[in-house]
């Protein structure tokens, strides 16, 4: 059964006559075709049983088919209308009054109305975007191979940014050369933009990449990822210019021990929310559970915000083929953070690491 | 006036006690904090006589502070439910029934059936992304000074890119070229993926770059751009391996007078469809109409999918502070692409480019 036909069977489980498929990623997902339109229109419409079809800017419509689409694609000038053409699709094929299924996740409400206005006898209460999360919760054999590779070019990226430290550099001069390293082979997307943050810097969990210079005696956190044919990598190491401050160093050895015990504990029938408690517990018996401001891990595949979310309140059991990062983290202001994480998948009896750069402390000369 | 204050103002004659704002460039437009907060919730509510507050993750409260953001702000932990308690820091302000005001662009229906299920009582109907496209239509002084910088940078890349355009050499090493020197240069954020696309491929507009290796005799395509301080450049440029054919030859010259009659025509008053009229016409007389397949240009400035959108049907009268490409475009399958692009700002009596390097085909050696 195709991905396609997946859809169509829920669509009649759910009474509904046809899905608008509006997210990005999703579309890739089901039809192997990936652009981001921006504020352009790209919709997948998948019917109960008719054959779907693709709608997108005229510009896209011959990079559909070089996919093998096999299914009509109809494009539209920037001057069209997309709705009323994407509706009198609609109409060509159903005369019924309609319920679509949408992706309420992504799809605006200026284009929900665009479409009920279209469509004004149609229904689009159904949400899509529980089955579309569930299909994408649990990764195929070829899913995983891609993931993998990622996973390769996100340790070599490490070991380039790592080769790249020194005292006196900038945080935006290092990520520049593990990114050069990366385009240099080929590798043009990642999954977010290279995060290098040193000594207090890194105590900002979200802070960006700066032109504050690294300095010696400091740990220097790195997180990255890439992207391998619409599968993404996403890794996190802290490595050591010289001899950090005993705190430095204490909360690494704290958060290494989370990381490592949070990881050894995946295994199916472990809940999320198990999973997080296992990293918490550590990290609060060491007395930092006020710094670990965040969830253990996100699930990722084709992106960094999927399920499963490894988080208190998630009593998701884990299953083989669930891909998620498990990334403890340590910030103290004016002082140092910490983070370290690898995304796994779940197997039979553990989880394998996409990532395998080591997590015992890097020392890097002055 | 304060742009806070321009809301209230309008709040108030719409008859809204307060505006939800979830697009991330409006919180950057409206606060200069930015973050991309993903699958995370960040919202600035403004009310019509309260002070604002932002709220978003717990890991980016320090982050507002540091830009200066003086009203409240609050932070959630991951396990925490957000809009119960947005719901409820709106509740400790406000005790009547509440029309609320929200971004329909950018809002989704998930979102919106969120906000309805917290706050049972309030309507949601008034649409406040119009208010908004129209205070980032025009932009200040100190918007143009950025605009301004972020064009130098363009310039820089695409100067850079043409040096390391050489037969032999694949799209994406050109691309890692030029962005690596920008990433020499402290620029880090691109307005998008840099496209370079030689021969034939650039006759795909929305292809990317890729591992095909440029051909002498061959035209090679770059549109580019870069991020300063929120603000972007955006800029197309074509130029000629060796000796291209005539067919390639002659569109380009078309392309360009195309782009230098519109860039020409700008000045207040004129439509934006009649402003597209002016390139269309002369790629019509040409007989290459039907190999045009998209808008003039696109409005910019903090991104590049603002207004005035400069195509057939956009009636609105250009003015003074008003931002877009002019970047008309031939593509003719299985021959040759060219687009030539430059971003301009309207001023009293004509335009000026953010961009300078030189539209006259520039000619590489093998």
């Amino acid at each position: 059964m195709t991905k396609i036909e997946e859809i169509q069977n829920w669509l009649i489980r759910q009474h509904c006559d046809g899905a608008l498929i509006s997210d990005p990623k999703t579309i890739q997902y089901l039809t192997t075709f990936y652009s981001d339109p921006a504020e352009r229109v790209l919709m997948l419409v998948v019917f109960k049983d008719e054959e779907p079809f693709l709608f997108g800017p005229a510009l896209e419509v011959e990079a559909i088919k070089d996919t093998g689409w096999a299914n009509p694609v109809y494009g539209y000038l920037d001057h069209e209308n997309p709705w009323a053409m994407i509706a009198d699709q609609i109409k060509a094929r159903k005369t019924a009054i309609d319920r679509f299924a949408i992706e309420k996740s992504q799809l605006s409400v200026e284009r929900l109305e665009n479409l009920q206005q279209q469509l004004p006898e149609s229904n689009f209460d159904t949400n899509l975007t529980p089955l579309i999360e569930q299909m994408r919760l649990i990764k195929s054999a070829d899913e995983i191979e891609k993931l993998k590779i990622a996973g390769k070019w996100d340790d070599f990226a490490l070991q380039k940014g790592f080769e790249a430290v020194q005292a006196g550099k900038t945080e935006d001069q290092v990520a520049a050369e593990l990114q050069y390293a990366l385009m240099q082979n080929g590798i043009m997307e990642l999954s977010f933009p290279s995060l290098v943050q040193a000594g207090k810097h890194a105590a900002e969990p979200h802070g960006a990449t700066s032109e504050r210079k690294i300095q010696t005696n400091q740990l220097v956190l790195f997180d990255l990822g890439t992207v391998w044919q619409g599968y993404i990598s996403d890794a996190s190491r802290t490595i050591a210019v010289g001899k950090p401050d005993d705190k430095s160093m204490d909360i690494y050895q704290v958060c290494l021990e989370a990381q490592l015990t949070a990881q050894a504990a995946v295994k199916p029938g472990i809940t999320a929310e198990e999973l997080d408690k296992k990293a918490r517990d550590v990290i609060e018996k060491a007395g930092y559970g006020d710094y670990f401001i965040h969830r253990l891990g996100h699930g990722m595949g084709m992106s960094e915000h999927e399920f499963p979310s490894i988080m208190q309140g998630n009593q998701m059991e884990l299953q083989p083929g669930m891909c998620f990062s498990i990334e403890p983290g340590i910030y103290i202001p004016d002082v140092a953070g910490v983070r370290i994480e690898d995304c796994v998948y779940v197997t039979e009896t553990g989880c394998e690491s996409f990532t395998h750069t080591t997590k015992e402390l890097r020392y890097v000369e002055n």
